[in-house]
């Protein structure tokens, strides 16, 4: 597994924790604190995301990962008639080992463009149902489920997630963005969405901690408060209540002190900017046009098992007998010696 | 809440991680490794447990918390037309949220004495069953759940614990047992139950980490592989699969490395035992006769906000107008000079 | 099972149904109408059941049977972190497989004083989840689950169901009532609440109509309109709803003409009535003092087994290893001839 | 609803049920019976079942609608981890209101071919998830369910179908088989697939009462006795379980004397044929292919709303701004004079 010889790009939650919040954890650690996420340090993380998403009055809750995230506040907001509408390449739809479904919900599954969905295509689906004279007979679209970035790496713009959140409110229906590798997005050139922006259009979104230097945790925010009564208990009820709530407090509290949150992003789009322009220089194709720290190259078969002798890489799929996607990933963590030596064997 | 004034003994899960968890985590952090408990910590982990336990063949797995570990055991192990009997008092009976509900599964109680159940109304619970010629009609004792120790603190002796897994054998169904402090129950002197014993007299069990010095995590241990298909997508369908696996692996690894779990749980019956010492000296009443590491202490209402000025307890329960009972708890947390300024309290 | 030369007193669903109802359905078998209860029969019974119950503005669906009405409606009030309040006794509590638990939700089992519960222990319910500091992690008392007739016959009075109502309506959570012996409990003397108390007071209800002459079904009524949004499509979801809504709908029309529904409750009090009378007078033994149809008498093993060669009765309970609860039901289809045997054989 | 100057086309069950059914259940309608399908009427029908299918051991269950029947049988036989592949198309897929996910189980879809699907695309969803090196994050195709007719009136061929049983018992997992309206299948001359073969093929099927002749009901029949352990209780659990077994029974088993069943196909398949022969003559384009009792016309919105003014059709869908899909629908109850009507309504 962690083969010392073997440059590893597979995933961006190979390593801990990032160091300031490992030490934040060590300096806490003898302290007595109520559990279940009333102490002072969760208190203290929930005011500190309120303030970077400018949405001073939110409920923030912290959960453990990103399938507990999605399954639990999806079911919080359906009621039993109602699907999410998601990409049919979205995490829920396929990576979740039914979740969604196991809490009752159907996933209705829109076509997807590099991982994203349109305003367009939701008011399709709505209008559709809307229009279907035995409706009664269906699961109406009650929600919305974007990843930002998508499973693909790419981000909404602005104009996109404002859409989306127009057509959504429009129709009532709540819009949920999953940010598991938000991080990632906020440090990237290309994006122009803001945790302001995503407080003032989405009804809940979850900010990612796995897979951006937490041991565990994903921050659910809600921004308008009251939004989802009894919230805590739905928590409970799935599993997702950490007894030593703190845990994630303290992480999400070092997260959102001195900006460390963006800087975990920041050196992960850097190194996967050099990863990206060494690519294309020596003539690499990309599967997607990710702007983000996943980088997925279209290989032959050969050239893939060549490589991957001295790199793991992500497997992604299967394109046809001869050729792969396989997925680079930088990440707070990857360092740019690692980086070097990687161009170096991509050169060759 | 961490008033440094006020001694604190509310409960048994105040603190972070036992200082040799953080700094394994510390050591370990920045290496690479493969998800979702595929590395080699977790698989460490699992095998210094099957050696624990005396199960060499067990599937382990590590889950984040109690209420999550038993909605998705309870979940895997009965089929829809079965329920799960449990003692009234049974945390799954009442403090889970209707998680086990939520999976679809009616709790059978059964009437409990100090917390526990007995093979007898197991028995008869199965035997009405039976006998009913309408059974058809009603949902099936499917399993068994105890908790050792209970949620009062109380033990089952080997030959109880032998007498239940006889029972649920002799009718086809798993015995669980939920673990969460099962440490405290390994170091009390009253207690006659090995691991090797739980394992080979139960179906799955899990042994906690939460109450028992980690910062989080509940090892889930099924003795014979393979007894429950597909528990992998099951743990994740319930959102309860860590993507950093090894964050549960490494405190693992850890508690079963010198004897630490052992350790743990010597500190906390220790200074229970101080403290049991202490109240029955000052003709303090108690409400349970719990040997293990959760006291819990009938006191008029006057005496309890007496005490709670200067010692923070768990409130149990309102017995009337004008009593109460207090819980104080030890952990492997809790310092001698505390319990000295604690019994100095309760002196006065 | 249909053994002639046996008197069968065993169930009040023995027979097909009405002959009215036959007749009804014979009448306009060949007729067309659109299905899922959009027909002309299926209004004019919601109709003549909004008028019967003084409720003109109500809600009314016919379902096939009482556990799917009882499920259905019950998961179509609950949101997932509240559980229903019954009866230990009552119908949802034991006889329905599980279907409450298999829709999400908990049944918080009351005290039952001959099948019925008070205002008063509805009331400790609620305060004390309300009282109790950490209710987040308990299930909500959500609404009331009573039925009238109860599982023994028994009957709620006015004033008690107004307290109920009253006690529900303080705490805003529904009162749902069902009525599979609705009927009986209509034409008994001792009875003193109408279908428009019922209507006036209760959120939900169904008047039962398989154990009260019909092939099968059962009428839910809403009496505020809308109360449950998109109930039609809860239903299906449920697969609660007819393709042939209209062969309930004719069904209920013709039971809510010229007072069938009632004229059906009051044959079955007559004879009832009679055989109380008998087993009284020859010093029989009641299980529960029930006015409506269903006569739960105390019998030593020996008396059962003797009654039973001559008499079908229904097996309600084991007492000890020498007495059993058997029940005698009558119904709209009972003849005065075959009570006059029955009398006959009880008298011996 | 029944206006009497048009002509009726819509659907296949808008009159009540075939007179032989009423009359039985007129003639039967005083005796006493038990409940839950235990009388000798159900006991009957399931013999003759048996029979008619070859199948001596099979295990029978009388159910009352498609939806019910789906939901249960697929709740049945799949485990949590497990999803049922079925045509985008198919009835579960789209019009039963989330009922499979309300069970807790994904509805993994496969391309269609006129409703159709084949041993290729589930071999391919299996094969594609046993490659996938992720696949434990995922749902595993654990059952197919297929309709015959489909939803689009056409049917499989024996190849077809020994190719589908094939590859589902190859992988293990069970073959299902919606048979709604399969008295129109068995009835067609393009059909080639027997209640014999069906019964052989397939592990859980049910043959369709309501569109085919009677008040409601569909027999779901698994031809390996004790196949599905428990499904009275789980029958009962989903709300499917009627009281008066034996009006479903009664229906059944008339059914199933002296070829009814058969006999209510021919007339739909003849008068279909009719209204088929006549609609090639005069033009009209067909959407689909269906040699089965649906018929589907592709129109412009002109002509559709014009022959709307005098035939009742099913609206099926919208194809563009101008033209819809429209369905004509024969019976067991179809007359000869209203298809000459029709015919001339159509020539003009």
């Amino acid at each position: 597994m962690n083969n010392e010889n073997k440059l590893s790009f597979s995933s961006d939650y190979m390593e801990g924790a990032h160091p300031d919040i490992l030490k934040r954890l060590m300096d806490t650690n003898m302290e007595k604190s109520a559990g279940y996420g009333l102490d002072e340090y969760t208190e203290s993380a929930k005011e500190k995301i309120r303030e970077a998403c400018g949405a001073p009055d939110a409920d923030v809750y912290f959960l453990t990962g990103g399938t507990q995230a999605n399954a639990t506040m999806i079911d919080a907001m359906l009621r039993s008639y109602q699907g999410v509408m998601a990409a049919k390449s979205g995490h829920i739809s396929v990576h979740e080992a039914g979740a969604i479904e196991f809490g009752g919900h159907k996933v209705l599954t829109l076509p997807e463009n590099n991982g994203k969905i349109t305003a367009g295509s939701v008011e399709s689906c709505i209008n559709s149902y809307k229009m279907d004279e035995n409706n009664e007979h269906t699961i109406m679209p009650g929600m919305v489920y974007i990843s930002h970035p998508t499973e693909f790496g790419t981000l909404y713009s602005l104009d996109e997630l404002k859409a989306l959140s127009d057509v959504c409110h429009k129709n009532d229906i709540p819009l949920y963005l999953d940010g598991a590798r938000l991080a990632y997005a906020l440090a990237c050139p290309e994006n122009d969405v803001s945790l302001h922006d995503i407080a003032s259009l989405c009804d809940v979104f979850y900010i990612g901690g796995t897979k951006c230097g937490a041991l565990f945790g994903e921050a659910v925010v809600i921004p308008k408060k009251g939004f989802i009564p009894h919230i805590f208990t739905i928590i409970k009820q799935h599993g997702a209540l950490l007894a030593k709530g703190r845990i994630a407090g303290i992480q999400f509290e070092t997260l959102f002190t001195n900006d460390l949150y963006y800087k975990i992003g920041q050196n992960a789009i850097d190194t996967a900017g050099r990863i990206k322009a060494a690519l294309a220089e020596y003539g690499y194709e990309f599967a997607f046009n990710s702007p983000t720290n996943q980088i997925f190259v279209r290989l032959s078969r050969e050239k893939s098992e060549e490589l991957s002798e001295k790199i793991e890489m992500g497997f992604w799929e299967n394109i046809d007998d001869s050729h792969v996607i396989m997925r680079i990933a930088t990440s707070w963590a990857t360092r740019q010696e690692d980086v070097d030596r990687l161009i170096e064997i991509l050169k060759q």
